[in-house]
Parts: C-alpha cells; structure tokens; sequence
C-alpha cells in the first residue's frame, strides 16, 4: 500500500516563499533583539515530560504531545518525554540549570517552533513558530520599558504603522475585582470571562459573569471599571489614581507609561484595565500588541514566581512573544513584503546542445557562482530549446547561456537576454562579463515569458 | 517536587556561542546551496507514522520517537505521529503530495534538527542538525558534478582545504562483488561488512565476511579489489576498466569525474569501490566528504527509485547530507571559526544613577539603536558603578554612558572608554555621535576588565 503524501493533521510544509517570508521577518526580529542587547538561546524538541506536565493548567496538560518510551519501554504505552509546548517554560529550566554561567541580568531571545494538539482551524495550527525575548534579574519598570521598545520596533520596522499596545497590570486587575466586591475564589472565573470582553461584548461577559456564580452586583460593578477606563495613559492613569490611590501596581505603569516616551514605544500605549491574557503566570505589568481589525500580534509581561518553580528562588523576569505565523499572515494580506523577498530563482540558466559541451557549461555556472550569481545548469543536453527555456522562465532567469558544437569550434558562448530575446555570440572568456554586465543593466522581473516563435532562431 | 532542570537523554540547549557558530555554517550552506539555484524546503517536525515506518530498516523503526494518540485515545498506548529522523522520507512525500506544482526539474535544501533514538554517545545526540541538497528529475552526470561542486564551495568557504570527496557507484560495488563471487543473496552482508574497512581494515573485514557465511576464496578476491584499487580517479578508471569492461556504472563514473573538474570539487575526487555508506536505497553514484584524520564530514548519493514508494512511479534524484554537528565539533577544535562568529555582546552599556535619570537613559539607547548599535541599558539604578562595570565587562561593551543629577541639571553625558579608563562629559544632545566616534576608534576585544582602582572617580 502507498503511504499517504499529506502532512500530518494541523501541519504544513514550508515551500521556498513561505521560507523566505518567515527568514525575513525572523531577520528584521533577531536583529533589534540583539541590538536591544539580548542574546539568542535554543532548547531541545522534547523536554523529560515531568518538565512540562503541570505548568500550563489542566487544559494545557492535554494538548501536550507526549512520546512514547522506546525499545521494550515501547509496549507500556507510557511516555516519558515531551514536545515544546511553549518556549517559557523551557527558558525557566535552562536558567535554573546554568545558574551559575548565566550573567545575574539575563536577556535571552529564542525563536523556534513549538507544538500543541489544539483542533486545527483557518490560521491556527499544530506546528508554529514562537520569537520570545525575556529578561531576568531585574524588577525594574526600565525592562518592561525596553521590552515594549524592542516590540515597537519590529512591528514599525515591519511596516505595522497602525499597532497599539495595549498595557494592563495584574496587581491592578485584582484590585479592580476586589473594590468591585468579587470574592478572591471567583478572581480566576473573572478573569476568564474578562479575556472575552473584545469578542463577545460587555453583555456577552455579564452573563459568563452570572453562569460562573458571580454576584450580580460584584460583576456589574466590575464591568463598568472595565469598560469605563480611558483608554490614553495620562487620563487613564488618573482614573485608576482616584479609583486606587497609592497602589503599588498603580505606580508601577506610571513609571513604564513615562519611560515608554523615551523608546519607539512612544505614543503606542492605551491602557486598558480588562487585558488579562489569560496566563495565570503574570505577576506585574501585562502587554500586548495589537492592530486595529486585527487583533493580538503578541503579548507578554512580567511573571517574577515562575522560574522558581525550578530554581526553589524566585528570579524577576520579564518577557514578550511575538506570533510570528499571525505576523506573516497579515503582512501577506495587506502586501507588506517587499518584492526581494519572493520570487527566488536563479538569474542564469546555463545550457548545453551535446554532451561534449556539458563540461563548458559547468565551467561558466562555475565562474558566474563565483561572482555571487544564482546559476541553474539544465542538465540535459537539449538541441531544441522549448524545455531549458520553459524551465529558465519557471526559475525567473534573465539570462541563457548557450553551449553547442558551433560554439565549441570557435571558442564562444551563446548569451541570450530573455527579456529583450536578443542573443549573441560573444568569446568564451568574455561570457562572464557579459552576462554580469546585462544583470547589472536591468531590473528582474518574474515570469517574463519568452515568445515561442522565437526559439526557432536559436536551432543550429 | 522541584522538576530537574538537565535537557533530555542525548539532547543540548544552545547557549549564544552555540547558536552563532552553527549560524556562521548555515549562512555559508544556505548562501552557496542558493548560488546553486537550489530552494529551501521545510517539513513538519512529525509525519504521520506510516510516512515513515518500514523506510529505514528494521533498526531505524526501533529509533524512530513515536507520537502517543492524544485525548481519550491516548490511554490505548498507541503512536499516530513520528519525530522526522532524516530529510529524504520527508523530501518523497512533498515530492509526490506537491507533483503538479513542482518543477521536473526540483531542486531543494532543508536545513532542519532531525531525531534518533540512539544511545547518546560523544559527539552523538538524539536531536541534531542535518543540511540537505537533493536535485529530483534528471539522471544526467551534470546533477552529480553540480551536487559535489556545492558540497565542495561550502568545504572551501569554510576553511577546509585538506577534504577529498571519495566517490563510487552502486552498480559497480554490485558487479566486483559478483565477479569476485559473492553469491547475489550475500551482498547485503557484504556491504555491511565493508563499510567498516575504514575502521577495522581488510583483516577485520575477512574475519566479518566469514562470520557472516561468505565464502572465503571470494571474500579474499572482493577484499583485494577494494584494497587494491588505486584512488586517483584517471588510474581508477584504468582498473575499473580492466575489470569491468563496457560496464554502465563505469561509464558513469567517468563523466562525474570529467565533469567535476570544471567545478569547485576539481582535483578532490578519490574513487573508492568500498565505499557503501550503508544506505540501501542508493542506485548510482555513492559519494562521501572526508577529511584525513577526522572521516566523514557528510555523504549523499543517487537514489532513483525512493520517490517512487509515495509517487508510484519512479523520480530520478540525487542528494547530498552535511553533517552540521560534525562540521561545528571539527571548526571548533581546529579554531576555524572567525572570531567575530562568537562573543555576541552589547558595544555599549547605558547607566543610571538615580531613577530620574532612567528616560535620559532610555533615550540615548534608543539613539544608539538607530544607529544598529547593540546596547544594553543597566536596568537598576548605582551610585556605586562595581555592578554596572562588572556587567558591562561580561557584555563585552567597549562604552559605558552615565546619567545621573549632575549631568541632568548640565545637559550633559558622562561618556567613558572601557578600554583605555578615559571618562570625559559632553553635551547630551552630542552624546550619540561622540560615542559612535570612539566605537569606530578602536577595534573590539573581549573581556577588557576595567581596573577596581579607577571606579572612585566614577563617583558623585
């Protein structure tokens, strides 16, 4: 029986464009992670599956892909090991583990793949990339700071001109629940619902709000906090003052909205006190970037307890992530690539009519590759030229070269310029330069199509 | 219980020099595979697990990690999804899934971490890196030449000047075991045997040959073929021919080696009649990378018919695997790496001494940054400067910029030269360009230590 020839469900394979665009938009994020001074880190596929169980909640837990135990362990039907499930969780291990060669301020960026069985829908998948950045050791409001810079500006330097980001504190959102009389057992319920307020309303929230047993009172309180704050830091920061005077959380986006005016940041902030993103991990300021008609981009914040479920003392951290399949998607929607990134392709096509003249033709892709040029040798020797061409137009090539008797005899190479179909005979030893001099003349384009009832002039 | 924090059995994580040297290779691979005008290719990290059982022999089903069923079929034990364990099962699938948008001619690399179930061992690890190049659609001589010129162009670009590329052909390993006598039914133990003439020589080899029922008068004529051949490919061939007069495979090997001469792999070739590379899916042309004293550095060869157990009818192809783990250990140890490869670092780090100083701070980062400086603001803020200097010498910063009430009331930035001790204060609004002066000065060095007994005069 024929194995099947699909991917496996909620995967996909990369074909050359899709690369590239991903290579590019990994290019623009590696390079301000690391002028913003962070360092990049990789981690394993697979974690022991005791690193992973536990950490994402009950729901989590079971979309872990877990791998079954080898050898005569195989028929136990246990796993013992487990894929990436985020690229937090493994950041916390390898800072409890190299504690002692980790600088006390650690800034890392990692981008790699991670895997989740979530049911596979239109832009989401079992596969996809993650591009974090995190900074430990420091409970400085200048990291949060720096974080949100750095976001800003990838997204800027993207093309996203249009992104807020959206700032939330998790002392703050509690406070908030609290003043609004909801009990401390029903604040993980809240917040819950809360995470829905942009899609299904404030109504929509009120009645998840009453299905999970919240007082009505409490929770109608609570929704106008939410839906009543100004959204523009300095009003938005004096609402929540006359709501929570001298709170510690309060002070706390006081100072990052401030020093957020001296990044790329500037001017992106909206406050917006129902952002929970859902993780219960966050322990401080709470973020997001997000696009108008869009949605989330990414989020993060600072969570100071979580590598001490590894390292037995809490480390400060702080970190963001960027959705980078989300990114891609959208920057193909509205066009935002520029025309370099695709397309690939080579710029010569080298071709041969007898096998005697293969040697000549791999001599020339062999000097053209020398000087940078992408170069593709037809393989075949084709005393007809309909397939090297159709092939050289399928590739993008501007140039053909041509090798065949005639041109063997008399020390020549045949160049042929596909855009304008003019072909010419020039010296052997002067075919290089020649080609490099008609690249250097015109702009490639793609696909041109050679006109077929000109190939006739290219027979012997 | 506190999880443990090790990586997995036979897995690593990648500290920032790890990551930068095997980005250096990568660069290298992936610029030269272009130049080729060969294409990135990427596949899911797991495959349906009949994709690959029954590809890799009864061995490779033992080390292929298997997926657990999830939900409630995940108590049944069972695996539907296998980790990718090389680049070529994963290649034939796209290639017949893809058919009808993918050129004839297919040219691709994939450079992805593949998984085996192996005992970890020095230098061997469950998760490693493979870059493959694999040219689909033509069984012309030209794609070996080309295939071994790339191959070669990256061993050159990487500093190796001592590799020769050993080279053989399937059907003529076939045809001397044959006319030495070695029953048809006993080739695949003859095989396996040779592969190790390498490392356990002709005695080893005859005393496996016999182990494994070969009879001994045509194990001693197979072993004088192998060890008697000479490797320079013209006197090679002279033998070959001698041999196996009119012989197809021959023939073949002759037009590789004429043609690799207009390549990068000219004067590199070693014909070698042992060289098996004990895959059996080879049908042509068996080729391998070596370094003396080291071995393989990589191998790769013709397979015309694996295409075929997904296609259903067969796709010549031919592909080459550099082993990217193997080709860090090697340029580490023999210190192949340019030095601007590792270090990472920040060229300056930005300080504060008092948190009203913090956006003045932000703000000459930001600068910096424009300017595609990597920068590092000390997120905390020091009257005192031990910290900030000892962090700044870890980062390797060559500045250090100082904020704090004495240069805010002035306007001004206290700018000190970590390499020579200088401090001096200038105009805030000069700050930017007076540093990017001294960055341009002086070359960078690693791990300059400022001196302890200058840090007073750093103080207010």
């Amino acid at each position: 029986m024929m194995p099947g020839t699909q991917p496996a469900r909620g995967t996909r394979d990369f074909l050359p464009d899709d690369i590239r665009r991903r290579e590019y938009v990994v290019g623009v994020v590696r390079d301000v992670y690391e002028r913003y001074g962070f360092e990049p880190l990789e981690t394993p596929a697979f974690e022991n599956i005791d690193t992973l169980l536990g950490k994402y909640g009950e729901e989590g837990n079971k979309l872990i892909f877990k791998i079954l135990k080898r050898g005569e362990h195989e028929a136990s039907g246990e796993a013992d090991l487990a894929l990436r499930y985020d690229l937090t969780v493994p950041l916390a291990r390898v800072v409890a583990q190299y504690q002692n060669e980790l600088p006390r301020l650690f800034k890392r960026y990692q981008i790699q793949p991670v895997w989740r069985a979530d049911r596979p829908a239109r832009g989401r998948f079992r596969e996809f990339y993650q591009c974090d950045l995190d900074a430990m050791g420091s409970t400085s409001p200048v990291v949060e700071a720096e974080v949100l810079g750095a976001v800003s500006e990838i997204l800027t330097t993207l093309g996203f001109s249009d992104f807020v980001v959206r700032l939330n504190h998790r002392r703050v959102l509690t406070a908030l629940l609290e003043i609004a009389g909801v009990a401390a057992a029903q604040h993980g319920d809240a917040l819950v619902a809360l995470d829905k307020l942009d899609k299904i309303g404030a109504e929509g929230v009120a009645k998840e709000f009453s299905a999970r047993g919240i007082a009505e009172a409490a929770g109608v309180k609570a929704l106008t906090f939410f839906t009543a704050a100004p959204a523009l830091p300095e009003s938005a920061l004096t609402w929540l003052t006359g709501l929570l005077a001298g709170h510690e959380g309060v002070a706390n986006l006081a100072a990052i909205v401030r020093l957020v005016e001296s990044t790329p940041a500037a001017g992106r902030i909206r406050l917006d006190p129902s952002l929970a993103r859902g993780l219960s991990y966050y322990t401080g300021a709470i973020m997001e970037a997000a696009v108008e008609g869009i949605g989330s981009l990414g989020g993060g914040g600072r969570y100071d307890d979580l590598i001490g479920m590894f390292l037995g003392r809490d480390v400060p951290a702080c970190g963001f992530s960027l959705g980078l399949e989300r990114l891609i998607v959208v920057m193909t929607e509205r066009e935002m690539f520029p025309p370099s990134v695709t397309g690939g392709g080579v710029d010569v096509v080298v071709t041969f009519m007898d096998d005697e003249s293969r040697g000549e033709a791999l001599g020339l892709a062999t000097e053209l590759r020398a000087q940078e040029r992408r170069v593709d040798v037809f393989p075949e020797a084709s005393r007809k030229f309909d397939k090297p061409l159709k092939y050289a137009s399928s590739r993008g090539a501007r140039v053909m070269a041509i090798f065949g008797e005639n041109e063997r005899a008399r020390g020549e190479a045949s160049i042929r310029n596909l855009q304008t179909r003019e072909q010419q005979t020039v010296p052997r030893d002067q075919a290089a330069a020649f080609i490099a001099r008609l690249l250097n003349q015109e702009p490639r384009t793609k696909n041109q199509e050679p006109r077929t009832e000109n190939l006739r002039t290219l027979e012997p």
